[in-house]
């Protein structure tokens, strides 16, 4: 069962004074370099660190503590952990997180932080998946899957309505809007959203080099796999492959997808630090990077970026700036 | 002749479509360990990164470039350098910026970027105003001083402006603002709008130690100077003693100083970065500094602080992120 509009729309409701209406940011630098204007949803600033909040408050909301005496459990590489995390906590819930071994310490620490529990595992050699489940089984717990979820995939739309509505006020018909995908959560539910609000919006997935799983699916019309899990600094974006829901979404509804390389998605987070003052990781600044790397053509257009997260490991943050990245 | 709340209005008038209303953020994890309500206004997030831009252009945008052949002239450590020579940029003017010769080499790069001449000093032995009254004298210029000018107080003031709006759009009334101080410019026009707008808030300045020139002076009720130049990572608080001008509003206006250490404003770096996901430099720091170290009761409170400026040389913040500052 799919999510649709309706479904962003009663997320909107029920994210109301509890997520962050994350602000719509312009730079006169940025909109220069690009010949157009760009529009950069911070979702950075929201809860957490990421717009992960949005779709796990969405859920999680929902579930009746005295209910669910189990709470929840998740499997994350770090912001999706965090925003389960500090959703179970405002929610009364007991939360456990499965979490790669390699996660960046300052996700598993803030994730530790908002009152969950955290299981590491070897990304090479354990499935997330198992571990997850038999967890789920033995307290009785409800998964909340990163992005393969109707509630999920609707609570992140809320970022896409937001902008689509914040462009509007503006008087600004967005040409594109660019979303930094892993699982496709974020990217169908913005879709779904620039649907209804901002039809003549084309919405395009941007994913790291070697990591196109989303951008070969589309081209191909059918699932495709990542070869490898790790060894891109985007460790927000290494999902093995587009969901079945949420590629059912994006295959009606998105344009091709772009890839950036990790060097132009660390230059992206040497732009956001030195122009545009925001802390924003690798993961999340690929859109941005696409729009600063010349993916697609922004002369005379109107381009939404999403800056999906700023949960970056202080060491990696500081060798990007040292241009060591 | 001192400025007064309709100049604010005046300016606010001038900036807008030029400056950007940057966003009134709350976090709720600040909010947690504050005990109560603080209201950062992103002035990192302003055109080159910092307040400097609201005054520079409301003095700036009124100079007419046929009238005004000589261009501008402006002595700055950095931030209020880049305000000038974006301003004079925008207006179409020649720029002249003087500026230390230990000035952060992003202040210096950027100043140049926005298309000005930059001529360094050295802060221990020469005097930045002669440099800058010679400049003056030989182009015919116009001299936009860093804080002592009406219009500059009343284009900073923009900035307690927007904030003293968002927290009634917001249902706040806010006890306390704390603003970075240096000249006092910021800090004299964010109190008149303060005074005019939210009559009940107190507004304190926040200085580094050893650099309290402001906090003592509003105890002694007279102009004391700082016994050094330099010595502080918060390069963009040293200027030697407040203003005139400025002291004539603010002490009548504000409440008692405070005084954060270099290892404070280092700590805010930090949680501005793993928390709020904004690049904030030292000097633009020491007002949530104090927040985060306790100088004044926040418990069950509301706080607004000036986050002032975003332009940190990348090295210096690495450092700081490594806990080596």
């Amino acid at each position: 069962m799919l999510p649709g509009f309706d479904d962003i729309m009663t997320a909107a409701g029920r994210l109301h004074g509890f997520a962050v209406r994350t602000p719509v940011l312009e730079s006169q630098q940025l909109n220069e370099r690009a010949g157009g204007r760009v529009l950069i949803k911070a979702e950075c600033l929201q809860r957490t660190g990421s717009f992960k909040f949005r779709g796990a408050w969405n859920l999680i909301s929902q579930l009746d503590a005295e209910r669910h005496p189990g709470g929840v459990v998740a499997y994350s590489s770090g912001n999706h952990a965090q925003g389960v995390a500090a959703a179970a906590q405002l929610q009364g819930l007991r939360a456990l997180i499965v979490m790669p071994s390699d996660t960046p310490q300052i996700k598993q620490g803030n994730t530790r932080g908002y009152g969950a529990e955290v299981v590491t595992y070897d990304r090479a050699s354990q499935s997330r998946e198992e571990i997850a489940a038999r967890h789920v089984k033995d307290r009785g717990a409800t998964l909340v899957p990163p992005f393969e979820h109707p509630e999920i995939i609707a609570g992140q739309g809320t970022a896409g309505l937001e902008l689509a509505d914040e462009a509007a006020s503006r008087g600004i018909v967005l040409d594109d809007v660019l979303v930094c995908c892993s699982g496709g959560g974020l990217t169908a539910g913005v879709a779904l959203a620039m649907e209804a609000r901002s039809p003549r919006t084309a919405v395009r997935t941007v994913e790291p080099a070697g990591f196109d799983d989303y951008a070969r699916s589309l081209r191909a019309r059918r699932i495709e796999r990542n070869a490898s899990l790790s060894g891109s600094i985007c460790d927000a974006l290494m999902s093995p492959a587009p969901g079945d829901m949420t590629f059912a979404i994006n295959r009606r509804l998105l344009g091709e997808g772009l890839v950036v390389s990790d060097a132009e998605a660390a230059a992206a987070v040497r732009f956001a630090f030195e122009v545009l003052k925001l802390v924003i990781e690798p993961g999340g600044a690929v859109a941005l990077a696409a729009v600063l790397a010349g993916k697609i053509d922004t002369k005379g257009r109107a381009v939404g970026v999403i800056a999906s997260g700023g949960n970056c490991d202080p060491g990696l943050f500081a060798r990007i700036l040292a241009k060591a990245v």
